[in-house]
Order: structure tokens, then C-alpha cells, then sequence
């Protein structure tokens, strides 16, 4: 009965945990809701609790195999110290327990536990770099003060858009169309959900607006044109600031990569694994660096 | 004892009246708090009340003369029928009143009573076309799904560009280094404010970065061009939708007369008056179309 070792990616709305035995064999993965740590401290510990329960089953595994788990943790939100700590005030029933945010994470699997940097562009955007033994981010710090490029404000841009082509301001658009027929034509009701709408429901019309440039719209085509140019602005401070290699993560940084690597063809790299990788990783090598030390 | 006429201009922080005799004359102002009819029915009329009476009280006058009064009331939000009619339900204790938007009596006091178009861009921003008897809006349906090229739009991309020249994403600037300093130098406060700001709330920073344009800081310089280029995309449009003038009205509008006059001298022109005159005409020229006859 050997060691056995888990990797969970924990963000906004699903965990996802790996599970290795020593010698690195993959037994099993598993799935749940969200656990980024700013939905509450017992949220999150169940949704880790439930996607490693879930690896361990499809393993042929169950509980009576916490006492032989390492498991590193990359969460959203382990960032924040007081999240950080009070997640880990109330420990888990395995063997040992690591964790971190799921951004150092992703770059930990993006570079296979080697020094890095990674752009993630998904609802919101965040940069963070992993060099000289230190970790530090960049933007991320929300919608929309922040995340520039995301696919939150690549949503916001589209309906500001959508609603000047339907006053006639800008040229008819088949997105422009497209986004106000999903309101039933009525742009008052686009303003009246606007006034309660979070970034998510503003990232849900991002790949409208990819879809529609692969398809030639032009305001399509300009609102995509927009998006490289602030990834581009957040690649090229990630380089100024020192990051060697950066590997682009997210729905929208996915989308956009080919665009971006054309611009910086010597920075920007293939992520080499994802962010479960990465919590194995940081289960496994103790002198990665930890966050709050 | 004459006839009287006063023009109100009410818009979400303010209330002004002029008052003028039959002949014309000025006999005096006052001022109040906001009457944007969105702030209720009760508090808008109390404000145009307050107003009323205070350019009474200017001219020696009171009370016992609002019967000899001819009201002309420019009120924010008057464009939504909802609102137009509720306000009217109360009616007001004087000879006679005729509301309309505080947009179109700008718009009549901008062109003297004749056909025109405006473009406000103060906190919000909106176009508004007079032509062939008939009134259009645009645009400004609220921050930040629209109202581009605003006082509040203005100030989130200066917030937005502070955190990332904080970062060290773009170079420093002065314009960056004055907001984060107004937050106390931490980025964090900047965060936790957004978290509950308004339009109004970031409208208060576009005049640091005019300001500092003005100055030579090269990133207010370009924001202010951000803006130059959204409100040229919306004096555009107008044209397009077939406005022969256009006269920028607000905060921002006035600032960037200039540069937007330079791109187009043939349709930007000063406004003759202000909204209080546009009211008084309003109320005098009972030809002028009714926003909801």
C-alpha cells in the first residue's frame, strides 16, 4: 500500500483532481463544483473533498486510502493570505496536504515545475511570473478595473458595440444582429440586464465575438483586433518585467495564441501540462515555493 | 401682473431655474438639488419646486405668484414615458406646465429653438437628433454597457491604466502615480472601491486626466485621444443619421471641442444657450413636439 498522489485545480466553477500512484501511473480523475476559495472556506473543502473522492473511485480507491494521500491543492483565491490560512485551519484527513493558487499552478504545469511565466485569459485575465524563486502577478484583479483582454471585457465590448450599430452609429453587424436577437431585438433589455449582470455573464458572448471574426464580420474582426492588442500589452510587460517564456492559458488566450506568438514568436511557449500537473508537482518538490511562507 | 415663465433644467445632481417676464427680461435664478425623475416622483418635484422658488425669491418674488407662471421643465429621465407620465399625475401648482427631457431642452437652447442635434458628454454620454419635427436619441443608455467617450468611461480607463503602470505593465506616469497615491498608494483600495463604485464615482477622475494631458503625461494624453476617438465615433453617426449641426455639450464635451471641431469644422457648432433657455422655449413655443403626445 504505497504512496499515492493528487493534483487538484480548483477555480470559480469546477475542481478537477488527478490522481498518480509513485511512480507517477495515472489511477484516476475526478470532477466537482467550484472551489476558489472566496466562495467559503466548507465550499471549497467539499468540492476538493468531492472531485479527489471521485479520482479515488474511478481508481477502484475510497476513502479508507486518504491516510496514503499527498495532495497538492492549486486554488483560486490561496493567494490571499487570510484565504490561504484559513483553508488550511482545517485540514484534510490525508497524509499531507500543499497548497497554492491555481494561477502558480497552471505555470508550474506549463513549464513542468521548471521558472516561468503564464497569461491566463479566460473570464478574467491575471500574468504571473515564476522567477528567480519568487512568484508575482500582474492585472487580474477583476471587472472590470482589471482583466483587460478577458473574455469579460471582450463581451462588454461587443454589446457597447452591438447597441451603437443598432442606433446606427456603426455599420450594420451580423454579430451586432446576432447579439440583439438574443435579447429579442429589444435593446432595453440588454440595458435592464446589464444592471445585474457579473463578468461571467459578460465572458459568455467572447466566443460570439471569435466565432463571428473567423466568419469575416468586421466589427467582429475589430473587437478581436482589440483583445490581441491588450493580451499583447499584458505579454509585452510580463517580458518587460522579466519573464523569459510565457505560455498563454484560457479560453480567450487559447483563441488568441497564434495571433500573439506572431508577435512575440521568441516568448511565447506551449504550455507543457495543465494545472493538475502542476499541484503534482507541488505536492512532490518541497523547495517550489509556497505562497505564504 | 403679467404673465411669467421660468425654465428648469434638472438633471441628477442639480436643478436650475431661470425666470423671465413676458417681455424676456431675467428676473432671477435659483438652484436645487437633482430632479432626475429616476430619483422619484416626490423628490423631483420637490427639487423643481425648490429651484422655482428660490428664482422667485430672487426677483421679489413668491408663492402667491406661482399662479402667473408658465413652466417649462427640462427634467432628466422625462424621455421614459413611465416617468413623463407620473410626474405629470402631480400636477403643479402653476398657470401651466409642459415637460420634456433635459436632453432635448438642451438641444432647443443649443440651437435657439430650431432644428439641431446635441452630444452631452458629461458623466454619461448621448447624442440626441432634432430633425424633420421629430426627436432620436443614442447612445446613452448608462455606463458601462454604453455612454463611451463619458466622464465615467474616461475615469475607468485611467483607473484601469494606473493599476497596470502600478504593475509595471506600462511605464510609469504621473497621472498614474496622482490616482494610485489618492488611494493611499495600495492597489487594493483601488480594488475594494471599485467593488461598490458609480458612474459618477469614477466621472470625478476624467478631469485628472484632461488636466494632466494637458501637462504633457503621456498616457493621459493618449486616454484623452481614446476619448477624442469615441465621441468622434459618435458625432459621426450622428451625421450619418443625418444631423446637419451638432453642438458638444457636458463636462468632457466642452473640454474636447476643440479637437473634435478640428476633425469636423463643417458640423460642430457652439451652442447659442443653455438648457434653461431651451425650457423657457419649450414652454413658449407650444409647437415644439412633445416627447409623448
Amino acid at each position: 500500500m504505497g504512496d499515492l498522489y493528487v493534483g487538484v485545480d480548483g477555480g470559480g466553477s469546477h475542481t478537477r483532481a488527478r490522481l498518480r500512484d509513485a511512480s507517477g501511473r495515472r489511477l484516476g480523475e475526478g470532477r466537482a463544483s467550484g472551489s476558489n476559495l472566496e466562495l467559503g472556506i466548507p465550499v471549497a473543502r467539499a468540492a476538493v473533498l468531492a472531485a479527489i473522492d471521485g479520482a479515488l473511485r474511478e481508481a477502484g480507491l475510497g476513502p479508507q486510502d486518504y491516510r496514503r494521500l499527498h495532495a497538492g491543492l492549486a486554488l483560486a483565491s490561496a493567494e490571499l493570505p487570510e484565504c490561504y490560512h484559513a483553508f488550511l485551519a482545517e485540514p484534510l484527513p490525508f497524509a499531507e496536504v500543499r497548497l497554492t493558487s491555481d494561477a502558480f499552478g497552471a505555470c508550474l504545469g506549463a513549464f513542468g515545475g521548471e521558472e516561468g511565466a503564464i497569461l491566463i485569459a479566460g473570464t478574467g485575465s491575471v500574468g504571473l511570473i515564476y522567477q528567480g524563486g519568487r512568484v508575482r502577478t500582474c492585472s487580474g484583479r477583476g471587472f472590470p478595473i482589471s482583466d483587460l483582454g478577458s473574455g469579460a471585457w471582450l463581451g462588454l465590448r461587443a454589446l457597447q458595440s452591438a447597441l451603437l450599430s443598432h442606433d446606427g452609429i456603426l455599420p450594420p453587424s451580423v454579430l451586432a444582429t446576432r447579439l440583439l436577437h438574443h435579447f429579442g431585438g429589444d435593446q432595453a433589455q440588454v440595458v435592464a440586464w446589464a444592471s445585474h449582470a457579473i463578468p461571467a455573464d459578460y465572458g459568455r458572448f467572447a466566443p460570439w465575438v471569435l466565432e463571428a471574426a473567423q466568419d469575416g464580420d468586421a466589427l467582429a474582426i475589430a473587437l478581436r483586433g482589440e483583445a490581441i492588442a491588450a493580451l499583447s500589452t499584458l505579454v509585452g510587460g510580463l517580458i518587460q518585467m522579466g519573464a523569459p517564456y510565457i505560455a498563454l492559458l484560457g479560453g480567450v488566450g487559447q483563441a488568441l495564441a497564434g495571433a500573439l506568438t506572431a508577435q512575440y514568436p521568441d516568448h511565447l511557449v506551449e504550455p507543457a501540462a495543465d494545472a493538475m500537473e502542476g499541484a503534482l508537482l507541488f505536492i512532490q518538490h518541497k523547495e517550489l515555493p509556497c505562497l505564504h511562507p
